[in-house]
């Protein structure tokens, strides 16, 4: 936690001062080890980045002054597209994009994604708003990631993909003989990543179609967690 | 799993017949759901890469023919120099270094290292040679990865970095205003990831000492299972 992330909800009495309990509390105590006095990096989800100043420490909670007017850091104008991986692998993937300022994530269906990891806990809103806020007090970064699911490969490729898309560049990644990414100078883009177990031909036909440029780390196959990051930091 | 790699005790009768049993075969019935005459690709660790097709299954055990004698493929010729992660990270990071082809990995101490990581079970010797496994059959390739470890800092930065880094470069990742990397012409390199919580001020005078190029993905600091493969992308 390089930031400590406040809601509307932590603020108490006046608009600069919070009080903590929980995870926060415990982090600051135990891992930043914060004394009265002490200072720490703040910020407010989808606002403005700071500092607070613990004021006031008791067994359940601590109460800090903030203040809170800097700009969050520039966003990745990636959207991150991502067969839908097993439930730990997806856990630490939104941490990943989140950390590395990606602000719109789409998990998608596919042959080789099975069909209960669309049951799973890790995709309930309050789970993924969790490992979202994770990635962001790990990037130093306030803005929440945009998550949206279609467990329907043909709807999202055909009805939805265009509109996310519009004028940005398509890249689907592909493990290939070589290395191949895209320009320096790249502004806005769809980064498709799929199933550890590869597209199947149909799938990748209709990648095809939309118009997909593949890219690829080399011809090793790496796994999501490993992949998501390698990719994003070929797209800084 | 992309591959099933194996060691010289999975033979029987001549050097073309194994039997697989545990893992392997669990993995080629459940997940490869393979038949008699299924080819899957194969390799022996250490050594070439082929093929290798079931030609008996029984209810414990399969039995393929394996033809091996394609190379596996080329190194990249970086050695991963880690401040040791906490057990569960540094679990992931190895099957991601040798998933990408690191060869060559030193586990280090720094002031931020809890000492208890050093008596983890994820550091004994079979335990490590189980996640480089699991990263070779991810990165399709046969040739295991070195781990060597060095709890004190000042004796791994004084007395066995010079010798490690030879002719080539030292890279020291370090989350800076803009991304900065090598050039893309780069053949031998030591890349230094350090611990999440940051090296202390000595411990940066003595990698500045040591010569090292800092190297940044920007200003966000990443964990250290995204950096590893987010910074060796940036080396491919």
């Amino acid at each position: 936690m390089n930031l400590v992330l406040l809601e509307e909800g932590d603020f108490v009495q006046s608009k600069s001062r919070v009080e903590l309990q929980g995870r926060r509390h415990r982090h600051l105590l135990e891992v930043q080890r914060v004394e009265i006095g002490s200072t720490v990096r703040m910020g407010l989800l989808n606002g403005p980045l700071g500092e607070g100043r613990v004021v006031a420490m008791e067994s359940g909670s601590i109460e800090l002054e903030v203040e809170l007017s800097e700009e969050p850091p520039p966003v990745l104008p990636i959207t991150l597209v991502l067969a839908l991986p097993r439930p730990p692998v997806l856990r630490r993937v939104l941490i990943t994009a989140a950390s590395m300022g990606v602000k719109d994530i789409v998990l998608m269906g596919a042959q080789a994604v099975e069909k209960s990891y669309w049951q799973s806990h890790a995709l309930k809103p309050e789970a993924i708003h969790d490992q979202l806020v994770l990635g962001l007090e790990q990037g130093v970064d306030t803005r929440l990631p945009r998550v949206r699911t279609q467990p329907r490969f043909r709807l999202f490729v055909e009805d939805e993909l265009p509109g996310i898309v519009g004028q940005g560049r398509l890249y689907l990644a592909h493990p290939g003989p070589r290395p191949a990414f895209p320009d320096p100078g790249l502004k806005e883009a769809v980064l498709v990543v799929g199933p550890e177990a590869g597209w199947n031909e149909f799938e990748l036909g209709r990648w095809e179609e939309a118009g997909a440029t593949r890219l690829s780390l080399g011809a090793r196959p790496l796994r999501v967690e490993a992949a998501v990051p390698a990719l994003l930091a070929r797209m800084l």
